[in-house]
C-alpha cells in the first residue's frame, strides 16, 4: 500500500503533517528541489494549504486521515509535536517512513520522557522534579528546598508559545500548578528557575544516514513565553561555548535518533553555562533566519534529511542576520495588511519580508521580517530596525513616531 | 467583471500567463509575500502548475482562456513574450491590469519594432536593416556592404534561446535567411554582427508609480545562443560602464512604461561600447542568480512591481554569485535524477539547486545553480565548479573525472 522506495522519474513525496506556516515555508523548499509537499491540513485556508495543491484534509489526531497524508509518500514528517505517538507506531508498523520516527519525536513531545532521558545521557538540564500522580508531589517541595528559589511548573504534553507554563514562587504556588495538569490529565515537570543571561538556540539536522549538520549558534529573545527575535550569530559567544551548543546539539541527534532538524533551545546561565531548556524536531522559529542568511535553509535542510539526501552547507552567508516575529497586535488595526506592507516596502525596502497567510488575532506568529547586516558591530541598529518593521506590520504604528508625510 | 481594486482583507491576486519555470519561481516569491499565484498552464503538468492551487489549464491565444485567468486578479503579467498583442489591447479594454503594458510588451515581442523604437531613443544598437516584405530585401546587401562583414539575421518574432537566429557570411546567404522568415509570415531584422567582448545584462524593474531599481550588471555566457553561465557582478567592468549599463536599462523601462522586471541584453564590444542585443519583460535567466546572491530575488521584484509596491533592495548580498543552467543531455541519464541530485550533494554541498519539475530533453533548461563566493577573486574557481555541478546534473558525468569510489 505504501511506496517507500522511489520510482525512478517521479520525484520524491514528502508529507507534512501540519498545514501551518512551517509547511508553507517549507513548500517553497520543495518546489528547488523539483518537488510538490503534501501537507495534511485542518481547513482547506490554512497557510500551507493556500500555496500547495497537494493538500489532503483532515486531523492529526486521526489515523485514517494520517493514513491518507502517508499514501505513496517517501517520508512523513511534521510541522508540529501533536500527533499521538500511538498512531505513529501503527504507521510505521504498516511500513510509513515516519521521521523523525517516534522514539525520537517524543522527546520533543513529553518534557518529562525528554527530561530523564537527557539527564540519562549526561547532557546538562536544569535541576527539576517529574510529578505524574498526586503521590509524586512531595518531590514539588524537595526540589524548592533544594534550588532554594522560585520555579517553573510546565505541562510535560501540549505547551507551545508560553502556554502550559506557570511561574511559582513557593512550594505551595508550585504544588498547586502541578495539580492542576495533573487533574486535566498531563504529567507536570517542575524545574530551577535557572539564572540566566541569555537564551540560545542551536540548530542541527541529521540525516537516517547519520550525517549531521549545524548552523551557527543563535540567541533568541522571547517576550512573555514568544519568541520575538533571533539574532544570527548569537553575539560575543565566545567560540568554545558555540562549539559545545553545537556538539551537545549533534550528539542529541544521533542520541535520539532523529531524522530531521533538531532545535535545542538552550540557556546560557549567570555563570556561563549552558543547560538544555527544550527540544524541537521540525523546522523551528530559531531558524527562520536560514531563509535569508544561510547558505542551506532549515526548510530545504529538513527536506534533504527526512528523504536521506545528503545535507546542505549551513554557513551564514552574510555576517549578521536578526530575525523578527510579526506577533498580531490586541486590534486589528483598520489600515489592511497590504497596505502597512506597502508602507513597509517604502521605508526598509531590505526587509525581507514572510508572510503567512494567517488571519490576525492577538499574540499570533502572522509573518517574519529577516535583515542582512554587513559586520556584527550593525547588531543593535538592526534588531531596532527588524524589531521596528515588524511592529509596524502588525500595528500600523512606527514605534519611533516616524511620520512619511512630514 | 474584472477586480483590479483590493479588497481589505484578501491578498493581491497577481495571474501569470505561462506556466513555465519562471511562473514556477515566481510563485516560490509569492508565498513569502502572503500569496499565491495564479498561473495559466498549457498542462497540469508544466513546471508552475505541479506547485500551485490555483492554475487555470488554456492557452495563451485564446481570449477566453485569457479572460479566466485575469478573472478578478490585481494584475496580470507573463513568463513568456508570445501572447498576442490584439489579445491584450482587449484585456486591456475590459479593464484588465496587464503588466507590462501592451504597448511596452510589444517591444520584447518584435526585434524590429524595438530596434527602431531603441534607435528613436538614441540607444546605442547594432546596424541593421528591418525586412518587411520582399521589397525590403535590397536593404540586406547595403547593409552587408556598409558593415563589411558577417551578419546576423533574426525573426523578428516568435524566436527564443538561439532559435529564430540564423548567421551569414555574405548577402546571398543573409537574403536567403530573411526570405525565410518572410516565407513563413515573420519579418526578419538583419544585424551586423558585432566583434564582441563578451554579453552582459542589466537587469532592472519598474513600478506603474514610475520607481526603478537596478542589480549589478552581469556576465552571461552563451552557447549555441543558449545562456549557460551568469557571473554577477560581471568580472572586471569598469565602474562608469557599469553604471552606463544600469541608467540605459532604468532609461528604457522609462521611456517603454515597462512594468515588473525589464532585462536588456547588451554586447561589450572589444572597443567597449555597449550595444543592446535583446530586451525581456518578465523575470529573465541572466536574473536567476538574485535567488541567492541579491537582497530582493527578481521574482519578488516581478510581484512588487506589478502590484505597485515599493521596490526591493538590489544589492548583491555576497561578493560574487554564479549561475549555471542545467540542460538536457543530449540522452538522459539512466541514473534518475534524483540519483544525480544525491551525488550533487554530497560533493558540493555548497551548491544551491533550482529544480523546475521538466522532463529532460536534449538542450532543454531543466533547473539552475547558484553558487555563492566570498571575493570577485574566486570567479574562475567558481564558475568551474557550477559548470561541473550542472553537467553532472543533467549528465551524470564529472567532467574532470572524479570518482566518488576512489
Amino acid at each position: 500500500m505504501f511506496v517507500v522506495s522511489r520510482p525512478p522519474t517521479v520525484p520524491p513525496l514528502v508529507a507534512m503533517i501540519g498545514g501551518g506556516q512551517l509547511a508553507r515555508m517549507t513548500h517553497q523548499a520543495a518546489i528547488a528541489l523539483g518537488q510538490t509537499l503534501r501537507v495534511l491540513a485542518v481547513d482547506a485556508d490554512d497557510p500551507a494549504a493556500q500555496v500547495t495543491p497537494d493538500v489532503v484534509i483532515g486531523s492529526h489526531t486521526d489515523l485514517d486521515d494520517l493514513r491518507r497524508a502517508a499514501d505513496g509518500a517517501h517520508a512523513l514528517t511534521f510541522d508540529h509535536e501533536h500527533v499521538p505517538t500511538e498512531l505513529l507506531d501503527k504507521l510505521v508498523a504498516e511500513g510509513v517512513n515516519v521521521a523523525p520516527p517516534p522514539q525520537a519525536l517524543v522527546h520533543a513531545q513529553d518534557k518529562l520522557v525528554m527530561r530523564r532521558r537527557l539527564e540519562a545521557l549526561g547532557a546538562p538540564v536544569p535541576r527539576y522534579a517529574g510529578i505524574e500522580r498526586l503521590d509524586d508531589l512531595d518531590a514539588v517541595d524537595a526540589l524548592v528546598a533544594q534550588v532554594g528559589g522560585p520555579v517553573v511548573v510546565k505541562a510535560a504534553r501540549g505547551g507551545y508559545d508560553g502556554r502550559g507554563v506557570a511561574m511559582a514562587d513557593d512550594a505551595a504556588a508550585a504544588r498547586a500548578a502541578a495539580e492542576r495538569y495533573l487533574s486535566s490529565g498531563v504529567a507536570a515537570v517542575v524545574e530551577e528557575r535557572v539564572a540566566m543571561r541569555r537564551e540560545l538556540a542551536a540548530l542541527v539536522a541529521r540525516s537516517p544516514f547519520g550525517q549531521g549538520a549545524a548552523w551557527p549558534v543563535v540567541e533568541t529573545v522571547q517576550q512573555d513565553g514568544i519568541c520575538v527575535v533571533v539574532i544570527a550569530p548569537a553575539p560575543d559567544l565566545p567560540e568554545p561555548r558555540a562549539a559545545q551548543a553545537q556538539q551537545l546539539a549533534l550528539r542529541l541527534a544521533d542520541e535520539l535518533g532523529v531524522v530531521g532538524v533538531l532545535a535545542v533551545e538552550l540557556f546560557e546561565t549567570t555563570d556561563g553555562e549552558l543547560l538544555v531548556n527544550e527540544l524541537a524536531m521540525r523546522p523551528h522559529n530559531s531558524g527562520h533566519w536560514t531563509m535569508d542568511g544561510a547558505v542551506t535553509s532549515q526548510f530545504e535542510q529538513h527536506l534533504r534529511a527526512v528523504l536521506d539526501y545528503p545535507l546542505g552547507d549551513t554557513d551564514a552567508t552574510v555576517p549578521l542576520t536578526v530575525m523578527a516575529n510579526v506577533l498580531g497586535a490586541p486590534q486589528t488595526p483598520t489600515m489592511t495588511i497590504d497596505e502597512r506592507l506597502h508602507h513597509l516596502f517604502a521605508r526598509l525596502p531590505d526587509a525581507r519580508v514572510h508572510l503567512y497567510g494567517k488571519g490576525e488575532r492577538p499574540g499570533r506568529k502572522i509573518g517574519h521580517i529577516n535583515l542582512l547586516g554587513t559586520s556584527p558591530e550593525e547588531c543593535v541598529n538592526l534588531r531596532e530596525r527588524a524589531e521596528l518593521a515588524a511592529h509596524w506590520l502588525s500595528h500600523a504604528e512606527w514605534t519611533d513616531g516616524w511620520d512619511p508625510h512630514q
